[in-house]
């Protein structure tokens, strides 16, 4: 029997099937119109349509309600040609508008000496609300000063290098990269199947830099996920969300109605966590743990009041708590819209950084940070400023893993996704 | 503020609430008896019930139909004390109990300035069909030629010390354990959830030594989920599965009933895989990629038939390949149950093993291996030494982790996992 596996099967498409109708004649795939409305296996919110839209004026995947499951990953480019990097976009675009459909990358092929466009992983599990988010790095623009595709004066200001927080402890291994692709769907099988196809489509012009899985678990009939620190996580976000998240006037043209996402690998330290008690730990985040109320208060939706005081005339909302430092009106009102997962990668050797200073395996597990905003400036760096050097949580939290990218706006069918950068 | 955490919490029960109608009326937090009824977030069997029991005379987790999720958790025990270990099942069976009711691992303190026996990340969540199953490695027995615990006189023959297989490359820091754990659900933060709170419980007498996530996503209206190289995987088990798993007479009195466990993390080059011919691949499993069916058959069910010959007298299944070599005709009627996930660590980087030979990153995803069987012997040793020598599948598995584990039969009310040993 013959191997062909040299060289990816992509871009030929030898040998495919043409019509939705041979596929099924073939053996019942499956595979057809009709996967869109196939129900996800693990859909959890009663009411969402199983597939999520593609195509449209801004990606989904940002203001799309959270999917269960993600698999974000980076790339750097390899090819020095700009016309690759076009060439890839477009096939990720058309891949993305199948995927997301609950189609295969590419068709099946009907001649079976030929490797597949699709690695079939993830047949019968429908679109599972899959969204996929692509976004720019810096290094499409620049890269040791050298302007490999002639896109150098399109970078937008926003997309600046993201300055030393304190307290970061990032490798290099998890953080930057010149292209991202986020995957988010209710299941963890179609994510990582969409950006494996998306990956392999990228053979000699884009190689994986880093990546990270994560979930996020809804519980029924609550409207907030609680994290892997036991506290409700995501209850307050901006009131004028299209304000905080979308690019303007402001913006390069080619970023109207794009936004600009950081995403950071946040490693908590959930052993030293679990052995605080419980009204420490209150205190450090600002909200009660069971009912996720700002402290002071009885409802989780209960507005904060960063002014209140005890009998003793001590801010009931401590100074250095999370929720006043990362507050807007500790920020001159900068906002961001979160879309974070919590990430579990298991265990590692660790040395610990507290009494009694055992060394062992411990959780490489935490927090996979990802926000939106219409600039960077305003909203990530000038909140996290802030809190990177006063919030009680960075003594459990320890940032890793980093990365800016500019989402630019959705694409119509025919067209492709960072077009209005490579036509601008 | 105060912060307590050079202990842990357990097993104090100073301060906890004691009925779960004072639960509720302290603000709701609804992890009462009604809990073991919320439906899952992410069940995707229609029909299963959203708690599985805990109690009975043998373990769930091993008949249980698969959940979507796993945490799997090797420990090294490391303290010197036989009674530290009795302990330590004593509290785990108790807080197994709760936690596969959907309830905390030990119930939310009033007083909050303790830390809490339970992180809370699992509230709200429900049972979603969690199961939790202990085993016994090797070293619970004996270790370093130290009987440490008065165990060596009985441990199984059974349990041995498993061989060096063909192209094994095993990683220490994932293989063996003293001890193991295995959560399953429908929800990953349920999973992980429950070890964590475990593993808090055995501080100061057995730490990690290994853990692994996995997953696996049903595709509504099959039977049977495809793993990562796109494949059903599963179709076939016993058909005497009783016969298969459960220790009879010919074992120890204290293991009837109990079932011996193989864990492998096997590594899959998925980027070598899906640039294979379709038909390659197919030779290679033995089934049709799309429909499942056995080579030369046309439904998924269909008995595999290792006698076929083709026009030419060349046997339709393959010699080499891995339904042929797994089959128990093959292997003097060795049979075992399989209940694997799928794995997904992200990407690490990689030398190739094939041409071009390029380095990079490459997934380090694959296939988490579980099998049950009344005698390693006879199950997994017997067929997997013999296919590790000849089956074409090794061209894209690695085995670089790997565990035996004697699990024990269940629990009733009153007693705790492994009792039968340490009262033999």
């Amino acid at each position: 029997m013959s191997i062909s596996g040299r060289k990816p099967p992509h871009p030929s498409r030898r040998g495919f099937l043409a019509t939705a109708g041979s596929l099924v004649a073939a053996g019942g795939i499956g595979l057809t119109a009709e996967a869109a409305t196939t129900p996800a296996p693990d859909k959890k919110r009663a009411g969402t349509p199983a597939a999520e839209p593609f195509w449209g004026a801004r990606q989904s995947g940002i203001l799309t309600p959270a999917q269960s499951h993600t698999y974000f990953a980076a790339f750097d480019l390899t090819t020095t040609k700009r016309e690759d990097v076009v060439k890839l976009l477009q096939r990720w675009t058309e891949a993305a508008a199948r995927l997301t459909r609950g189609e295969p990358a590419e068709p099946i092929p009907a001649d079976q000496s030929v490797p597949a466009g699709d690695s079939a992983d993830g047949l019968g599990l429908g679109p599972a609300r899959l969204t996929l988010t692509f976004g720019f790095g810096a290094g499409l623009f620049t890269k040791d000063g050298q302007d490999r595709y002639g896109l150098a004066a399109h970078r937008p200001e926003a997309l600046v290098d993201l300055p030393r927080f304190n307290g970061d402890q990032l490798v290099p291994a998890r953080t930057g990269g010149d292209l991202s692709v986020q995957a988010c769907a209710d299941d963890p099988q179609v994510a990582f199947h969409a950006v494996r196809q998306l990956s392999a489509m990228a053979y000699d012009i884009a190689e994986m830099r880093w990546v990270q899985t994560g979930f996020s678990s809804q519980p029924p009939g609550e409207k907030t996920p609680r994290n892997l620190m036991g506290f409700k996580d995501g209850t307050r976000q901006p009131d004028q969300i299209d304000k905080v998240v979308w690019v303007g006037p402001e913006g390069p043209a080619w970023m109207q109605g794009g936004s600009y996402m950081v995403v950071r690998r946040v490693r908590i330290s959930l052993e030293h966590w679990d052995r605080m008690n419980v009204d420490f730990q209150e205190k450090t985040i600002g909200r009660h743990k069971y009912s996720g109320a700002p402290l002071g208060k009885k409802k989780e939706f209960d507005e904060v009041d960063l002014d209140a005081t005890d009998a003793e005339g001590n801010p009931v909302m401590p100074e250095n708590s999370h929720v006043r430092l990362s507050h807007s009106s500790s920020n001159d009102g900068a906002e961001i819209y979160r879309r974070g997962y919590s990430y579990n990668d298991g265990v590692a050797f660790t040395a610990e950084r507290w009494p009694p200073w055992k060394q062992g395996m411990l959780y490489d597990a935490g927090l996979l940070f990802v926000c939106y905003q219409r600039d960077p400036r305003t909203g990530f760096i000038k909140i996290f400023g802030n809190s990177s050097k006063f919030d009680m949580l960075n003594q459990f939290a320890t940032h890793v893993g980093s990365g800016l990218f500019a989402c630019p706006p959705g694409a119509r069918p025919g067209g492709y996704i960072g077009q209005s950068l490579f036509e601008a």
